[in-house]
Formats: C-alpha cells, structure tokens, sequence
C-alpha cells in the first residue's frame, strides 16, 4: 500500500525564494511581503488539502474513469465533493486577477498550489487549470459584458472552463480547423466537433463554459480565419439555465489521467449551439496564445508534480523494501545500494531542477504583469518568451524520465497496477503531447524565441548562468568545481551550437532536426543554473542537513546530467543532413 | 483502426548475414546452408504465422485479460486456438536441441522467429519462449530419465514451462529464497510461495512444468543452499494425470504484457508439491544460470519485436495523418515533417541495431556450442558472456525508449487505449525489469566481464568495432566518414573510461554509479559497429533503394546516436564520489 502525497514543502519555500532572485522579483511592490505573509498560510493549506483531500482520490480515480451514460457524464466517486470543498475554500480564484473575481494572488504562488495538487491527483487538478486559462483570455480580449456575466462565476469555481481547439482532422495544425459560425440574427451560431476536449462535460458543476475555436462565415483559409467563441453549456434565460446546443458525444479511453474526461463534444446538431465572440472576428489565433501561454506553464508544473509524486513513491519503497546486503554483510533496505540512490539522486536533481524552473516562469510572469517599471517589464516578457516553451517540453519530458525511474526503483513491483507508480508512469506520458507537442515548443523556442533576434534574448539567459556558476568556488577540491566547470563548458558550447545555427539559416530541416536537443540542451544547463544558485546559498552556510542534502544534490547534477549539454550539442552541429536522403527509401 | 504486425523480412535477412559474419559462425559445418535452406522456409511461415494469427489477437488480450477463477485460469478469447496452432506446426522445438526432442535448428534462425512473435503479441509469445529455457536446463543438467519424462513434451508444446523463482520477499535478492523442499520416503516434497511467475498458470495445454527454485532441509544460507527441482501440476499415476499440490492463487493486473497470466503460485498447501531435483543438491544457482542466460537473450529478442512494432505503427500513422504543410505549402502527411522523420529514423537506427546485435549475441551461442574448434568455442563464449547481459539491458532500455517516440509521433492518438502504440508503451516497460533488472545485467557485464579480466574480453570487442570503423571511407566528403570517425572516437574513450575505473577499483559505489552508463555506452557503440558493418556493404554497392536507405540509417546513427557514448563516459569519469555523501541526507 502506497503512502498518500506528502508536500515537499522545504523544497517548494527554497525553489519560491531562488525564483523570486532568478526572476528580479523582489522589486515588485509587496510582493515578498504577500509570498512570506499569506503565502506561507496558502502554501500550508494547500499542501494539507493535497494530501488528505485530493491524493486519496488518485487510484479511486484512475480504477473508476468518468463515464458517459444516457443522463450525462458521471465522474469518478468522490471527485465531485473533492471539487465542491476546492470551490468553497477559494482556490479556484487564487490566482485570477483581481478584475475577474480572482484573489490576485502571486503566479508564483499559485504555481507551487498546481504542482502539489497535480502530484496528489492530476485528473482533478486539470479541471481549475482550466479556468485560469480561461480568465486570462476574457480579461485580455473580451467584451466587458461578457466578462461580467462569466469571470466571476468561473473565477469562483461556480462553473468550470473548457478549451475547444482541436478537431478530429486538426490537431497540432490548427489552420486546419472546421468547426464553423454562423451569424443568425445578431447571434453567432456553432456547428462542429471538437476532440481530445479535457474536462469537456461532469457534474462537478451546473454550467461548463467551453472557448471554442470556429472559422466565421466568410473568413480566410487557415490560421488567420479562425475566431474564438465562449459557448456554455448551458444559458441563462429569464434567470433559468437552458441546454445549449453543445453536448459531449463520447469519453475517450485513455492511457492515464483517466479520471479526466476527454470528450468528444458535438457543437450545433440542433439549430446551433450559441456562442458569443471573444474579441474581434478573425482574433481567434491571438485569443488562443493567451490562453495557450497559460496552459503551457500548467503542462510543466503538472508534470513537475507528477514526478514530484514519483520521486516519493520511489523513496518510500526503496526505504521499505529489504533486500540485498550492505558492505558489512547485514541484510538491507534498497536505498543502500548505490545503484538505487543513483536513480533516486537523478529523480531529485531532475526534480528540482523542473521546479526551480518552472517557479522562476512564473515569478517572471508576474513581473512582467506587475513591475513598476516599463523596461523591466519588456525584458521579463523577453525571457517568458524563451521560459515558457522550455517548461512545458523540458518539465514534461523529464517527467516521463523520472517517472520510468520509479518505476524501476520499484521493480517487479512498478509494474503492477496496484503500485501508484505505475498511474504515474501512465499519467506523465501526456504532458510531451498535448497544449502543443513538445517539438511545436522547440520549435517555437528555437525558430522564434532565438534565432529571430539572432541569439539576442538567449545570450541574456546564458549570461544568467554563467554568472551563477561563477559564483562557485573554482578549486578543483571543492565539491561544486565540477558544476562550475560544467556550466561554464555547456553555456559555450550552446553558443556555438547557435552560432552553427544561424550560419546554416534556410537549410531546409535544419529545425526539425535540431530543435528538440536544442530545448534539451538549454533545459539541462537552465536546471544547473538553479542547482548554481542553490548550491552557491548553500555552501554559503554548510553546517545544516538541508545545506549538505542541496550540495550533495548539485555535485550529483553536474556529475550525471550536466554531461547531456555537449551531447545535445554535437547532435545539432552535425546531425542536420541526415533527414532528407532517407526520406525517399523506406522508413 | 491500425494495421496487424508485417516481419520484417528484408531486415531480418539483412541482420542474419551480418550476425553470422559478426561471430565468425560461418565456419560452422552446414550452417549458412540450413540458414540459407531450410531458413528461407521458416522465416516465410513464420512471418505469415505471426501476421495472420498472433498480431489480430494482440489488442484481445490487452482488453481480456487472463483471469483466475473458481474452475482455473482462462486466457484471452482465441489464445488457445492459437497455441494449439504454434504447437502443431513444431514452432515450439524448432532450436530445442535434437536430443530432447526439438529441431535443432540454429538459434539465430529461432532469434528472427522470436522477434516476429514478440512484435506481434508478446503475451503469448512469453508462453513458448519458457519452454526453450526449460530444455536447455534439461539439457545440461537433468537425469537422463527426467528428460526422457519431460523433454519431449515440452518440446513439443504439449506441456508447457514455467520458471518459479522469485518469492513475495526475494525478487533481485534470490538468496532470501524460503520456499523449502523437504525430503520425504525417497520424493521431494516442496511448500512455499512464488510470486511473479508468467504463465504460471493457464488452459492451453493440460500440463504445466514449474522449475522450482527452493531451499533444501540443512542447506546453507543465501544463494549457495539452492536447488532447482521440476515441480508439474499434474503428475502421470497409472496413465492418468492427477493434480500435484501447486496451484495459482491469484493473477497481477499488470501495466502491460496483460493477456500474459503472472501468477502467484502456491506450494505444499495440503501434503507437498511432489518435485524431482534437478542436477545435486545445492546445484540450484547453475542450473538457474542456465535458464536465465537463455531468458535474457529472449527479453532482449522481446523487447526487439516490440520496438519494431512501435516503429511500425508509428510509420503507418505517419503517412496516413495529415496535418501541416509541405515546403510548397500543400496539406501533407506527419512523415513529410522534419522532426517526425527524425523521430522515426531515431526508432529505425535503434531497432535495427538492437536486431542486429540480439541476432550476433545468437549466432555467438550456436558457435559457442557448435563449433568444431574448441578455441573458437571458448573465444565465443567469452563473446557471449559480454553479449547476454548487454543485450538483455540495452534492447530493453531501447525499446522503452522507442516505444514513447512511436506514442510521440502519433499525437493525442498515441494516448488513447484504441491505439495499439499505447499497448506497445505499456507492454515494453516489463523489459528492464524481469529477468535480472537492467542494472543487476550492468553490474554483471562491468564487474564479471569486464573489470575481472581487467577489460581483455571488452578489447577484442572494441577491436571487432574498430576494424569495422575503419572499413568505413575516411574522407570528410563521405557520408559514412562521421560513423567511422565517431566510432573510433568512442572507443578509445570507453577504453579510457576502462582505465579509469580500473585505476579507482575499490572505491565503494564505482559500479552502482557506472555500471549503467558502462552498460549504455558499450551498447550505443554495438550499435555503430553494426551500422558500420551493414554501411560498408551497401557503400560497395550503394545504387540500389535498400543500400541508399541503410547508408542514411547508419548516418543518421553516428549523427543522432553516437554522440551519446562521450557523455556516457563523461558519467563514469566524474560521477562516482556523488552518491555515498548524499545517502546521508533526506533523499
């Protein structure tokens, strides 16, 4: 029997404090005050909640997916008296801005709240992901009327979100889309079906207020043409709620986050289902970066805690589970051998590293929102650019990494359904590929977010590093040198890789071949920058148990994960021409 | 709706070539002739066996699996109709040896067989794969008149093998082994409990043989006061089978490889499971060698036959999926994207190496055990001894990896339970697991094989990679020139890495820290030395449609792949002091 989720507090409070550094936070007017003051209460909360209201419902969850029969979409016992205390305790508007009923409350926060309840239960924690995708659109694009009539009641959790994006024929290609609006009488009608639709239909809530991508009448082919929509569920009409013509078809059978349903939602069978437009017509495109962005930085921070909770499953077996000798010959827990520390040392380096990573995007957020200062503004916009990819792509595939070696940490046992492990394993598999497959984000990382300004905004980043890394100590006797080494080696060698890059601008698969290790290579030296900085703190005071553990954990990063960088590299320097012969034979 | 499995003939043919040459097994007396004969036979029959009956019942068995009930086990809706068939047809005995009743054929003919088998539905491809490990037990170490009982049987797929060796509490540790066998009026009565025990039970044939790992009365502690003793669950009395007293008290609901029945067996609940020893008393742990050396090639054939599959599926739907445009701007296919190109050319140069070398790895036993010169024999051994556990570890992890790529490549649909891609997801994670997890296979391959003889076995390896590097055209204008130069270059650094390890011998966690990477680099370059072999032929005759697509594979490989063995050696030269100072700390 597995233990239920555990907060890593200590971890979230350091990685909160290194990301408010990392991000030139601090300059933001009551902002520590807030993450010291009402954040630690948030924090303790949360954590509680997580562990004794949401984890629980994990496995209950993942044996009992939501089912659609005949009187609509059933969730998974207890989910919706989970959902209702969620509501009823605020954490839906926690970080909503403050115009649109939420709390505004510091990204960051918020950020460390997703991932302990993604750890304890993502299937659920999905759900109020939604809504703040969802307030971020109507308060950037729509009509202030629109955005009475639903903020607060989706800001409050009274009534959840959906994104309608993707279609059976339009998936990662949007431009592709067919789901059409009709102008009928100065209302908009929709006709169409939308696929792969999380949390698209329940009974958590009375309303579900779907965004929909649609392509209005007389709109250009692709991209361009594409209008976003909010179409609830339900209307409101004379203070009752009536069906709108929008219904889910089918749930889709999934390898994880099961709990969650995935509908297939069918818009218009009737005489259209209503929609009422966000922003101007043809702003579809901009509508759904706002909420895209968003979603982005939550695919990072879920799969942040999904490894989180691996890391924990993989620890408590291996301190439970006897077997083997140690050096002395008396029978012993695994966590003894060498072998199984180094996963669990590699599944908290990794770890960590995600979280400090994905914590400062979110401290970067709320500086660029909220700085005082035009300038500082516009540069922490420049560096969300480049963090918000490498987040949903890094964290998400480093999950799936960590989330494999708790499974073999548990051995024979990790495969095993009853083994919470195994869910984790399944459940991790999604972040690569949905809100944008991991390459979409490479791509956007490497085509727009570097090689657009020439290296300009990456140059900022690596300087970041690189003043981190000096902060170490040089001596080759002490225990950071190698980090700092390392670093300092990767930060040059990914120079060199871009400027490869950019003098082989216009070959025709130079992105496609090179854009996934890119995003890996400046996602494992951006993972050192943290542990830099951790250790640097750390070293600074080396008495304590957590100094020597944040040390110990820097030297195990520099040693085992830092070696990927120049790996990384070698591969975009020379493995660009390799595509295109072979895609004329047989593969 | 996807497509059943399709052998891949071309490949196997290739890689039979290339194994026969990489072990030196053409001096073999009538050995290319029976492979070139008889051979060309049974790869047909078994590459429409594995396409028409066994791939259409892969998804059935996912969705039903076996289940334990009141009257006994049932399998999966048409398991047994198609085992029947597979006995009938002698697949079962094909490499058994002659004198227990099989075929004799050359294992690296049944390795191609196996590999088919796996791709097309690994469950029950398990079933008969046991039953070669259990002849080769019977073959070297039984009594004449327990083969003479039991051999054909088996090897005819009568009866089918089980291999019961772990317990609840002894999994990689089997000297915590309980179960006891006591010695009662000349028989051997045996009572405990085996968990994890594949086909333990099940109705296809009316006999099942258990290989029973147990602990005599005053045998000494651990691993040396082992005995092996062949246990069935019916035993012949005057003609008639009767029940003996072993029977499955429960089956795993497993991640994967779920229309397999893994059993938890029970021993002696009533009187003893009667039992006959195999080999002496205390003999147990040699015997077990036995079946688990010819075990772990076949979970590297496995894990083979499912990453073929995985790249199977992968590139049907890739050329079926449109989404996106081509560089004139038209719709097209996912397989006219760079970076889905590079994903199943990544799929393609790992399969094809892993076929390659779990292919060489057979060869090398049939010369082992059929060579006339006996220093040609012992030479093949020592071969085999790096081979087994590289093999067994490599083509796991590989296919783990492979597998992902494919769910990668399919989108959202690579995440739903229709498609097949999430079954070979799910099905290949058992690989680097049983049978001795990936690392007790690393531990074995640095500490037995390599560091024992203080790396002479590993230089006559690296020797064979070498000269097939510099069979490779050096000039930089070749396509072929980065393989040669990348392989040179990563040989002489996994030599130093050698050294190294050799220089720090003694060190307490130097293999729980390297043996992985060890294990992983040496596999990347078994790789590249069959890319090399393999691009050298199609060089000499490079017009034709397959040399053109193996010269691009093999480029791809030193491109894409290769760059990994520096990184591991970077691991194994820096990352050992990392792991006992943090055992001390919250890890």
């Amino acid at each position: 029997m597995s233990v239920h989720y555990r907060s890593p507090l200590a971890l979230a409070r350091l990685a909160i404090a290194q990301a408010v550094d990392a991000a030139g936070a601090s300059a933001i007017d009551g902002y520590e005050e807030t993450l010291d003051g009402v954040g630690g209460t948030v924090l303790e909360s949360a954590a509680r909640f997580a562990g004794e209201v949401l984890s629980p419902l994990n496995r209950i969850g993942d044996r009992s997916p939501a089912r659609l029969e005949a009187d609509g979409m059933t969730t998974p016992p207890g989910f919706a008296r989970a959902y209702r205390m969620l509501r009823d305790d605020g954490w839906v508007s926690l970080a909503a801005p403050t115009g649109c009923g939420g709390q505004g409350l510091p990204m960051l926060l918020a950020s460390a709240v997703t991932e302990m309840w993604a750890g304890a239960n993502l299937s659920l924690a999905m759900c109020p992901e939604l809504a703040l995708g969802a307030l971020e659109v109507l308060r950037a694009h729509a009509a202030p009327e629109l955005i009475e009539r639903y903020a607060a009641r989706i800001a409050s959790g009274e009534w959840t979100a959906a994104m309608d994006l993707t279609e059976p024929g339009a998936g990662s290609d949007l431009s592709l889309i067919r789901t059409r609006a009709e102008r009928q009488d100065d209302e908009w009608r929709l006709y169409g079906r939308k696929l792969f639709i999380s949390w698209g239909d329940h009974d958590l809530t009375e309303n579900i207020v779907h965004f929909v991508l649609a392509r209005t009448h007389d709109a250009p082919q692709g991209l361009k043409g594409l209008s976003l929509f909010l179409v609830p569920k339900k209307i409101s009409v004379h203070g009752r709620l009536e069906p709108n013509d929008i219904r889910a078809l089918s749930v889709e059978h999934k390898m994880g986050i099961r709990a969650s349903p995935t509908c297939l939602m069918a818009l218009g069978e009737r005489d259209g289902a209503r929609g009422w437009l966000i922003g101007g017509v043809s702003d579809g495109l901009a509508c759904m970066f706002t909420m895209m962005n968003h979603m982005r930085l939550g695919v990072g921070l879920h799969s942040l805690g999904l490894a989180e909770r691996a890391l924990q499953l993989a620890r408590h077996y291996a301190r439970e589970r006897i077997q083997g000798h140690d050096a002395s010959g008396a029978a012993c827990t695994i966590i003894e051998h060498a072998d199984v520390r180094r996963m669990l040392l590699m599944m908290k380096a990794l770890v960590h590293a995600s979280r400090c990573l994905a914590y400062t995007a979110a401290a970067t957020l709320d500086v660029a929102h909220r700085s005082a200062d035009a300038t500082v503004r516009t540069r922490a916009t420049r560096r969300l650019e480049i963090l918000t990819p490498l987040v949903k792509a890094w964290c998400s595939d480093v999950a799936v990494e960590v989330a494999s070696l708790g499974v073999q940490v548990h051995g024979g046992a990790g495969y095993l359904e009853d083994s919470e492990v195994a869910q984790v394993y399944r459940d991790a598999r999604i972040g690569p590929i949905f809100e944008g497959t991991n390459y979409i984000q490479a791509q956007d990382l490497l085509s727009r977010k570097v090689l657009r300004d020439g290296g300009a905004a990456l140059g900022e980043l690596l300087e970041d590093i690189e003043r981190a890394a000096r902060a170490l100590a040089a001596a080759s006797t002490d225990p950071l040198a190698l980090l700092r080494e390392q670093l300092l080696a990767g930060t040059q060698r990914l120079r060199a890789a871009v400027v490869s890059l950019i003098a082989r601008a216009g070959e025709p698969d130079l992105i496609g071949a090179t854009a996934c290790h890119f995003l890996h290579g400046l996602g494992v030296l951006a993972g050192g920058w943290h542990w830099a900085l951790a250790g640097a703190k750390a070293a600074a005071q080396p008495q304590g148990a957590q100094s020597r553990a944040v040390m110990a954990t820097a030297a195990f990063y520099a040693a085992h994960v830092l070696p990927r960088v120049p790996m990384h590299c070698s591969v975009i320097e020379g493995g660009t021409n390799v595509l295109a012969a072979a895609l004329t034979e047989d593969i």
